[in-house]
């Protein structure tokens, strides 16, 4: 299937992916006009302004997801900036609606440093019932994300970090089973520590993972490192980092790879090395750390990858829509790390009998929103 | 009729006004997801990176309109903050979505500075097709106007101002022919010099009429008034000058009133000192400068006010979503003031026959948002 040319057809034949409606779909007369807008429009903007909490009641901020990036950091083409990045806001935008029944509006900023993304992102989240940011690149991605969460009252959630996070928790839950193993009893190796990797090692440590080793393109992120930035620093506190080296010294009797990095990167050899029954998420996209074929060959128990055309897709789409549905429902105003792991742990449920063929759901799995957004509160 | 009431129930009943929907309503299977999202989004991105002229023709940002307001100056409410003006931003948007098809976003800024103001929507600017900016408070909405003219390649239009502007001069255009004057030739008193007086004056001033007197809460704005900020020094331009004193000696002769103020300003003296024929223009919401009945005793030949309840309604509606429809459609980058007095002609011509009781067509005149798009371009 040439995807790039349907794309392209199927975007210039509907001239983009979403369009606006109205929730009363009865004939909009002269009388429903007085009162949608002026005169009787005053007497709803009146009590909002008397009671700032009625504003999810009476306007559509109830249901509404702004999905922001600066586009410093879109699929696997890098910095292609605001109007680039358009057509996958845009696109998520279509994955809220058609899972969740989310209405979001794609949010390209023309802005190139912290300070601006923060600035104009409060100023304009009165307008939203939450913020998904998007494909904003590491280290920045942090920063940002860190700031709004401290000064808003809205939920912001950066998926690339915690929606592959938890998809990831999800499947490693159900991998375990595969597998006979204990999840906190593991060693897990990790590579790429961009947005998903740093926030997948941190969602594992809280799960209660012992022992996690990255690797970045420099080698392990350990203790004698001396060219860390202040956020690989700060892993440091998540991560076993007593050793030293490179992928190949990491991947000793591991008994778990994760990779959010470079294709090809875990060989056969390395897989050889690691322990019985090892399981690989290699996510790299659109090439993973190792092809399925070579990984079978090698004797990896489970693989998961970020492709749709292979078993096990790691796809953000399987939690995000639940995350957000729950958050609006519930009022929830902070994602937290005990909100992810109830996610992966009910996505996980919802796999009844996991082998290595199946450890997700499907992203089309009709129970998945409503079972994650009931644990969003 | 209680609006209210009507205005609170519509709007807890729907949660809001609008809505998102997709434009490609045929089942989303996982063939159209990997188009329509990742892998194959990729390829239209890259086509936008590579040329971002592809915009429109690839996202929504062909059809869509953000209604912009820092809540500063929301109708006869004044300042009431952004949650407070979202229903009427959100009533906005469904008013573009029902007359012209316009995808409208409402946006509000926590934001109290032009700086602040500017800044945000020139951030968010690549998301959208077109800038509606909406009850800000003068002067500030001028400085804004002006900046987000100047540095941004889309239409930017301060409705409050120039949808206003262009209906008053259609209606005049059409009060002209009632009383068989020739507008340039006519006498002109205005009262109230925010957003919508100073626009409307600057527009007929632009039409050719060749006196145009300008009153404020002070007296006649004139060379002599030593108390004017700089946005109304700048007025002096477009205004007969010469003239000090109050209204009532304005009024003195004058062919047209012009009332953007307060209610019951123009007493029924003050009509019987104008020319034969006066036209008056009460907008002042919700109560007029002078009500009908006053109005009509005095020899008032044509009357128009802001309500919908009384003839000659000037309702922004009848002008702002042919204009953003024409800008849209025709890659229309800065709405001149040609634009707005074409707009004017074309509203004005849809009255074939005008009477005291009709110088403006209906809102819903379904000729409108074509005739008044074919002329700006």
């Amino acid at each position: 299937m040439d995807y790039n040319k349907l794309a392209l057809d199927l975007h210039k034949k509907y001239k983009g992916k979403i369009t606006t409606k109205l929730r009363d779909e009865a004939e909009l007369d002269k009388t429903k006009l007085s009162a949608y807008y002026t005169p009787g429009v005053a007497a709803v903007s009146k009590a909002i302004a008397d009671d700032e909490n009625l504003l999810p009641t009476y306007t559509w901020t109830n249901n509404v997801v702004a999905v922001v990036s600066d586009g410093s950091a879109v699929l696997g083409l890098g910095n292609i900036g605001p109007k680039g990045s358009m057509p996958v806001m845009e696109g998520k935008a279509l994955l809220f609606k058609h899972f969740a029944d989310i209405d979001s509006v794609p949010i390209v900023l023309d802005a190139h440093s912290p300070d601006e993304i923060v600035a104009a992102v409060k100023t304009i989240a009165p307008s939203f019932g939450g913020i998904n940011l998007e494909d904003i690149a590491a280290p920045i991605c942090f920063e940002v994300e860190d700031r709004l969460k401290a000064e808003l009252d809205i939920p912001v959630f950066h998926d690339d970090q915690h929606g592959t996070a938890v998809v990831v928790l999800a499947g490693l839950i159900n991998a375990m089973k595969v597998v006979g193993k204990k999840l906190e009893d593991t060693k897990v190796v990790t590579i790429g520590a961009g947005a998903a990797g740093t926030a997948i090692m941190k969602l594992l440590h809280k799960y209660g993972v012992g022992s996690i080793i990255a690797v970045d393109s420099k080698g392990i992120i350990g203790d004698s490192r001396e060219d860390l930035n202040a956020e690989k620093k700060a892993l440091l506190n998540y991560l076993d980092t007593s050793h030293s080296g490179t992928l190949d010294d990491a991947i000793e009797g591991a008994d778990i790879f994760i990779g959010v990095s470079k294709p090809g990167l875990l060989t056969k050899e390395m897989v050889a090395k690691m322990a019985k029954d090892p399981v690989v998420f290699a996510m790299s996209n659109p090439l993973p750390e190792i092809m399925p074929d070579d990984a079978r060959a090698a004797g990896v128990a489970v693989l998961a990858t970020g492709r749709s055309d292979f078993a096990n897709q790691v796809n953000n789409a399987i939690a995000f829509p639940g995350i957000f549905r729950g958050a609006l429902d519930n009022g929830v105003k902070q994602i937290t790390d005990e909100h992810k792991i109830a996610a992966a742990e009910v996505i996980a449920s919802l796999v009844e009998s996991p082998t290595a063929e199946q450890i997700v759901p499907s992203v089309f799995e009709e129970k998945l929103v409503p079972a994650i957004a009931a644990v969003i509160r």
